[in-house]
């Protein structure tokens, strides 16, 4: 093989705290990684040189030198224009019309794609993963909100300008609490990461959780997914209700995306299902079933991710190959 | 234009109590039709066979030979094998596993499809109505149910087998009314037009509806779309009470299709809201931005369908044609 021959690609997460490059070779395997903080506060003109200069860090680990690099793919939080590459807003970092995608393309000369960071997780999943040839793979992700993706005969749902699939602001309790967007009874206000967390500090209060009272305290910061895990191990039950009570709701709402969109196979990810795989697949997958339109009980099954933070940047990576040979074929 | 060539094509309706034919040409415009009963319970064999014989009438009435007929496209009720063309079961009809695609091909010795019904007018109206040129038009039909399509980036979303967008069986009441499907609080046991005319008997019965009660009495039978309008324009506070009340739960489900799918076009079709187009497109569309992400707030509008009945057949042929151009390019 020609060595100069452009045959490797990155696949990038940026997250809100930390910012994860993927090397990547022909063969769609990681053969290099680098990660540091993303320091969204010191603005978006020095976040892309750290981009940048992770970028350059994940191919020198692999040993490749960046003119091999054929397509460089990125997962991003905050709306998006898709076609052209810009990240209009990103609360968490402070940034806005960050053009990356042109950035990144006058960097390293070569294809840049962008991508909502919760569809590109799903996109991983369906190309390497839990969801490998399903013909509709809807992803669902809980965490601080409860993020969705879908791809769907190979190709990542989208909207006219930027990403949808917003599960978590599905309305299920018409009169249910009041959701970070501003609507009341969103799935993720009932559901997520951070509900579970606030209805288990309370049952911490109340007396009714020692094991996760002793561990955590009712400092919400402090409950992290495995210490709600050990608790429900060590037998609180009321964590145990908790944890049910929001797959059982999930599942509830997966109810009427399948009756929309009949998904074959649904993934569930994120931190709190890795720590608990087998209560969140058989909880929402039940309640999913119990709940949907008779005639789809039948046409979806329900999975554990199996990638993890990988999923992400694999995906990445091979939504830039799919788009370089889609323009050069 | 040789005589022989093959440049027209059918649309056809199988509608649970009359069938339409309709023949278009090469410019998609309709020049022949054609229309009788269904007669489901007479079976499917001489249900095929009446099919057969409208297409003939519809080609006749547009003096085209059938020789001329390019292809045959049908909107279907119930459970279908899209790809293999089978009515898997129509309870409307009494008709189980149909192979109306090959029946079709064997009779006309052309290339035809199914679909769903609800799909293919919404197609027609993405093809030629109220939704042309949308990045993602979403179809909403308020009738006995509440019947939904999608046609995204110029195809209709659909399931690994069948059709999906069932939208009146979203969960938008989590506690509401038993719906037919087995199910609580699906939109359409809420909100289609046989829930409203359930709730307009009983404000009939109740004195509060005297312009119903002259017209229609508390038979539920004869409340027909146009008898509820007049209804309202004769001043029946009640009845335009529940019209548009129903109106705004299709409007807060239709804000979780659009945090889902944020189609850039959303048609309202049906009887219902062909009568009264304006209370349903202002109130569905005021409680959809109410009730949305406030970030989708202003994705989407809501328009009134344009074609009537003319939706599906032309939607049909369309597709057909669509079918065969992609097969033969």
């Amino acid at each position: 093989m020609n060595s100069t021959a452009r045959d490797h690609w990155v696949g990038f997460d940026l997250g809100g705290t930390k910012m994860l490059a993927v090397a990547l070779n022909s063969a769609d395997q990681p053969v290099g990684r680098a990660r540091t903080k993303t320091r969204g506060a010191e603005g978006s003109a020095a976040g892309i040189k750290r981009i940048v200069g992770t970028i350059h860090e994940a191919l020198q680990s692999a040993n490749v030198d960046v003119s091999r690099l054929a397509g460089i793919g990125v997962g991003c939080p905050g709306p998006l224009d898709l076609d052209r590459g810009i990240l209009l807003n990103a609360p968490n970092l402070g940034w806005k019309d960050v053009p990356l995608k042109q950035e990144l393309e006058n960097a390293f000369g070569c294809p840049a794609v962008i991508a909502n960071d919760v569809d590109i997780g799903v996109y991983g999943e369906y190309r390497f993963g839990a969801a490998r040839g399903a013909f509709c793979a809807l992803g669902i992700f809980p965490g601080t909100g409860i993020g969705g993706g879908c791809v769907y005969r190979g190709e990542i749902l989208r909207g006219k300008i930027g990403s949808c699939m917003e599960v978590g602001h599905m309305r299920v309790a018409p009169e249910g609490p009041r959701c970070g967007c501003g609507q009341r009874g969103c799935l993720e206000a009932v559901a997520s990461r951070l509900a579970i967390c606030g209805a288990a500090v309370q049952a911490v209060y109340r007396g009714e959780a020692p094991a996760l009272a002793e561990a955590c305290g009712t400092d919400l910061s402090n409950i992290r997914s495995k210490a709600l895990a050990r608790s429900v191990a060590a037998g609180d039950v009321a964590i145990e209700r908790i944890l049910r009570d929001a797959a059982r709701t999930i599942g509830v709402g997966l109810a009427s995306v399948v009756a929309l969109l009949s998904p074959d196979c649904v993934v569930l990810g994120g931190g709190l299902v890795e720590a608990m795989p087998e209560l969140f697949v058989d909880e929402v997958e039940s309640a999913a079933r119990d709940a949907v339109l008779p005639s789809f009980r039948d046409v979806f099954e329900v999975r554990a991710a199996e990638l993890g933070d990988d999923a992400a940047v694999r995906g990445a990576a091979a939504l830039a190959r799919q788009h370089v040979e889609q323009i050069t074929s």
